[in-house]
């Protein structure tokens, strides 16, 4: 029996960082026919919040280290502000929206990442995602809406990348739906010429994507978001499409879908 | 056919703002049998983050009015900090808990207090509770945590009294349930002598607390609280029962219940 297919949207700072894109955004997301899961990161706030409380953001190559304070303030401005207020503004728009952290439900279950040269404090690494609970919600006709907060059964919140928790969400879903996984980010796709944002590669397929890193034209922040998507794709995720937020909508022309073959 | 029975439970600042006492009423709760629901009010975090934050409580009548900023950090605190670390902690003691504000699945819809005298900003009070996916929820073996956040299917989130909030979801779940509600609060009953902690009144029914109020033995912030409980009563739930954090022991021994009759 043919599946049905799941749409699994990933947005982050870009998207909720400005109040009418966040809104633009959550209006064409509620209009998205069929079964679909939001995933969110974090954004300025939780940063505006953190220093209006004094605190000085920990980071060791570019990457936010989790210490005991932080993890309070993501676990405040992910799970509460943002998530209660994107779940409120998609109910306005008629999507019967559920916020959501991995311990609630048991939805997604991470560990401590175990440290090697650099200890990213309470950083989780995804172990399982609960995909019957969320097969239930969308039999319901609920709609998750994930921030990226994970737990690790033991009574610890763990703070987690959003597009590996799309990506996680999107693998474990794969069992039941045809997934398609969006992730929305700040340009129209991957660009061949950086310096061109209207260069959008069309398409990029597993021996394509080997071939534009050994050109150098993918390299930096893009690698590991690639890498984790083709990664998706290896492990049963059907599509993967990567845009700008015009990217969820029918009209959307620009963008890049990678596939393997 | 007999209904089954559904214990809600409801704490506040004083369990709340001990770690020790929270962890332990949590574990006591996580043992409780068949079906529940659990509703935390806010405690003091909210208030020391708002002043780490540098913000000022704005108070009339000793009711904290909710301006947009308050709204901001109770939402980050209830719903975020509190309402998941309770969840993440109830999973440990393989309580299959999900936190929710009334703007998830739309299950408490509220309005904006309407200005008469005070404006009291962003306090929401209770329109509608969505019983049938609670009950859903609760036929999963899937324990609901509220926080006391809400929606008025408009957008906006609102800051509603807990006690309110666990009296509305217990008259809504008695047309499926025999509702059992447990105020946990910093007394160990009503008390007859407010001097002598050990004085609970064991039981009061609808003509014993009129004879109560008319002697002045519940007054002040009792009012209110035993108002919202036999109006309860009154509205289809079972039992209420008032005290301290003791109260869902099966041990417990003193504790005050209310009834109509």
């Amino acid at each position: 029996m043919k599946k049905q297919t799941l749409k699994i949207v990933k947005i982050g700072g870009n998207v909720i960082n400005n109040d009418s894109s966040l809104t633009s955004f959550l209006s064409d997301f509620a209009a998205l026919e069929g079964p679909k899961i939001l995933v969110h990161g974090g954004g300025k706030r939780a940063s505006e919040i953190s220093s209006a409380m004094g605190l000085v953001p920990k980071m060791i190559d570019g990457r936010r280290v989790t210490d005991s304070e932080t993890l309070e303030v993501v676990t405040m401005v992910y799970a509460g502000l943002l998530n209660k207020k994107m779940t409120a503004q998609l109910q306005k728009y008629n999507c019967n929206a559920i916020g959501l952290s991995g311990a609630d439900a048991n939805c997604i279950v991470a560990h401590k990442r175990i440290v090697k040269e650099v200890d990213y404090g309470f950083a989780g690494d995804v172990d399982s995602v609960n995909s019957d609970f969320l097969n239930t919600l969308l039999q319901h006709n609920v709609i998750p809406v994930f921030c990226a907060i994970t737990h690790d059964k033991n009574g610890q919140l763990l703070n987690t990348n959003a597009d590996t928790i799309a990506s996680e969400i999107s693998i474990a879903m794969s069992d039941l739906y045809e997934v398609e996984v969006n992730f929305v980010f700040e340009l129209k796709g991957v660009l061949s010429t950086i310096e061109d944002k209207d260069s959008v590669i069309a398409t990029i397929n597993l021996e394509k994507y080997e071939q534009l890193i050994a050109a150098g034209i993918i390299s930096e922040g893009m690698l590991p978001k690639l890498h984790n998507c083709f990664n998706a794709l290896k492990l049963g995720v059907k599509k993967v499409k990567i845009g700008d937020a015009s990217l969820i909508k029918s009209s959307s022309k620009f963008y890049t879908t990678l596939s393997l073959t």
